[in-house]
């Protein structure tokens, strides 16, 4: 396995990749990987093929986090990523530097305008600008015939679609299932900022979510009443707050009215000082 | 030489002739042809090489024209700019159709945030989003290894060489200099909405050029001399009106206060409705 820096040598490497005909699969990643990203690497050599080549990319974009966030305390930890890259047989983890990704002059952005809009847009205002940015950047560094991201950020994912669509990048783009805990947690590189007694309570997003699988189960249920229940179980929780609940159709990314089986609910909570988001199909 | 209209026509080529380690050139145009765009041509096919592949795109891009601008009656001619291209010895034209390049919920957009702001971009909202947006398109879906851009339009040269660098697009672009018609007129396809009357008036532009050209060279000149200057040079011709005179650096775009050699020049000018734009280094 390679460890490259340098987004020249990057690039070189893809080039010589396609004029030699391999397929080649992107895992871009913030690092601080997890078995859940270990998954996706594992689809994206599946995909690949032995004689294909798995890039994984491990950068803690800044350009994704708001002034207010967590970039100065995310977690990084290059050496226990690469080991795990090296396990889940992945060939180059793609780990380049600020300075080049972004030199003092960089003036370009990268922006979706519809699906970007709710939930975490909203919520995190310039995050998906960030996010498209640096992908198209990874797309032509890479230039992977295919991407894989995770499910969990569902709507980055239908962001990424979107944008790839759009500009024609000829990438296919690959959603990969959210990995959970044995209590449901979604695995997330944001779990370790939890306390002992935080980590307990941040079960209640995927219990928010299985009451309203249960509740569609039945019969369909207006919003607003499901939203309230929502809120409800989060607030069971004396360190959990509920950032936000939708319930939309998966491909428009539009609000529903009325929840029902094929629905899809995400939700952000804070947890003490830790954001986390989950999504389910219903 | 192939006709292309549809876009995965083009991409499918773009990587077999990648895969085939073919050097890629592109000439992004907006069609209706003319001399000056052959030499862009030629220069592709130079770039190319005896064994390279040499695509002319012809689209008349909606996003880079204002609601107010010239888009319905822009001219098109497929069948002239064919004959144009063969006789250049463009091996593809790729003429996509508005349905493909846009769908319906096309939501993505590229902006270049710094060099767009100025000249073109104050006095064409959009237009330049509209141009980088469509120009990473074109280079997804060609995947050249070059691009040639006329040096006339030279701020959209600055713009799309930042972008081009800020998104690691894997594209060498090269500017080739401005052909110009015996009487000094910059050619272009807009050209051709002059009345008789107006393309003598037209000559206005390089005119003005060369006179600021003739004071710069005695000595450095203050920027709001130059400008008053082209102004009058303008206001000479009846139905000329100067709509934007600047004087920058050619690397930054930022305007300068003393205008000396080496220094950029870039106007604008309606005559009657037509506008014309020019630009030189002092």
């Amino acid at each position: 396995m390679n460890l490259v820096h340098k987004i020249r040598a990057m690039q070189r490497l893809g080039r010589q990749w396609r004029e030699a005909g391999k397929e080649v699969v992107l895992v871009p990643t913030m690092g601080c990987l997890h078995r859940g990203h270990a998954s996706l690497m594992e689809r994206a050599r599946k995909l690949a093929g032995p004689k294909g080549r798995v890039v994984v990319s491990v950068y803690v974009n800044p350009r994704q986090f708001g002034p207010k966030e967590d970039f100065a305390r995310y977690p990084r930890d290059l050496k226990s990523d690469a080991r795990l890259c090296r396990a889940a047989g992945v060939d180059v983890v793609f780990a380049p530097k600020d300075v080049e990704m972004y030199p003092a002059d960089f003036s370009t952005a990268v922006q979706e305008e519809e699906l970007a809009g709710g939930m975490e847009g909203a919520a995190r205002p310039g995050h998906f600008r960030g996010v498209t940015t640096v992908v198209a950047k990874l797309f032509n560094l890479v230039l992977p015939d295919a991407a894989v991201f995770g499910a969990k950020d569902f709507q980055q994912a239908a962001v990424i679609r979107r944008m790839t669509r759009d500009l024609n990048f000829p990438v296919k783009i690959i959603v990969a299932p959210t990995l959970r805990e044995a209590d449901g947690l979604a695995m997330s590189s944001r779990n370790q900022y939890l306390s002992i007694a935080q980590r307990e309570q941040a079960t209640v997003l995927w219990q928010a979510i299985q009451r309203a699988q249960e509740a569609v189960a039945r019969r369909p249920v207006a919003a607003p009443r499901l939203r309230e229940e929502t809120a409800r179980t989060v607030a069971a929780q004396p360190e959990a707050r509920l950032d936000y609940v939708e319930f939309f159709d998966p491909d428009t990314l539009q609000p529903v009215k009325l929840v029902q089986p094929g629905t899809q609910m995400a939700l952000a909570v804070f947890v003490g000082p830790t954001r986390l988001i989950d999504n389910a199909r219903l």
